[in-house]
């Protein structure tokens, strides 16, 4: 039985590119369904409660198995394909690894929130808060930390679930022209010219759905 | 060689709360440190930063490793202690456990925001928004469908980390007096009651350390 990962518009849906990429970077095979998000359709919505109760993309379907919110998807696929290697296979970096994911999948609401993803938005600055400025410090601390103590050149080696949760982040400074550090500019490089990085954001920019809101920022 | 957590107020830290419950519900020895947040003093938020460097409670120290954010360290401890049952052991309770515990890692903000945890305030009603609301009525039907699926009185059956995850918002219905339906009273009855729980709370009221800006709500 094939994995159904339902997800949301690609251009928009951070939430959905995490286990998205975890699946399509570790080469997990899986079928896409796409529900494009924030439409005046109310089939669009229904079409995602008929997954899951919860109402929210992303959703993993696996055969009468439902998992839903991103990183309790992740966790499902890292121990339904142990070999895929989502997780470090040392259990300290493996603490790690899912610390930081944790603190991405609850934190940064500044950042979230000034600046959406929108992968195709034209490059350009916009002014920050100093909430979202201290974010993007954090975040740039987490990855320079984990870049040198494991070596690169993702998060923790090879690529793996920590660097699918903090992707949506990748396109976020990169669209915004946020000013950054040579290493996370660097680490930033690497995620782009991942392949299914790359796929990704070449689907999102073939969309034609519009959601007005995200593009006032 | 002793688990360390650091957590933050008793009173207060609703983050703290769950790690903390899921260890002492479950039986797991560990020494709590607790360091009081928002305080005037440097050296708490320098003791903080001392074990992590996030900056935030609650903090897990196992010898050398370290993990951090709520969710991250129940996932060590499930790894850690896989006797003590901190997931349902059949597959697809485990997907449910986890979707529904990251749900409340990442959502319900307007529920957080409008009632605060804040264990001694005088039990009395606030007037709640629209998306309070919305936040409510989600858990009450997590709630109901885990209890009837599986059997209840906790969520999986007996206690574990899902219901450690919700543990705050039990504390946060019963102070805000929230209308909720008898079912779901039911299953807040039954978390006051674990020892634990109590444990918790008692140790709380205890505290005489007061964050003003919640005081307010």
């Amino acid at each position: 039985m094939t994995l159904k990962l339902v997800i949301g518009n690609k251009n928009y849906s951070s939430w959905s590119m995490r286990p998205w990429l975890a699946l399509r970077g570790c080469d997990i095979a899986f079928e896409e369904i796409v529900v494009p998000l924030y439409t005046d359709d109310p089939a669009d919505k229904a079409r995602i409660v008929s997954h899951s109760p919860a109402g929210k993309v992303p959703i993993l379907v696996d055969g009468v198995i439902t998992a839903w919110d991103s990183l309790a998807i992740i966790e499902y696929l890292a121990e339904r394909f142990p070999q895929a290697g989502l997780w470090p296979s040392e259990p300290g970096a493996r603490a790690h690894a899912r610390s930081i994911s944790a603190e991405m999948h609850s934190g940064f609401p500044a950042l979230r929130n000034e600046c959406p993803m929108n992968l195709h938005r034209p490059v350009r600055p916009v002014e920050l808060s100093a909430d979202a400025k201290a974010n993007i410090a954090r975040i740039e601390e987490i990855w320079r930390d984990c870049r040198v103590r494991y070596g690169g050149p993702f998060l923790f080696g090879r690529f793996g679930a920590a660097d699918a949760m903090f992707a949506p982040v990748v396109t976020r400074l990169h669209t915004f022209a946020v000013p950054v550090a040579a290493e996370t500019r660097a680490y930033m490089d690497t995620m782009m010219a991942l392949p299914a990085f790359a796929a990704w954001v070449k689907d999102g920019l073939a969309e034609d759905w519009i959601i007005d809101r995200v593009e006032k920022v």
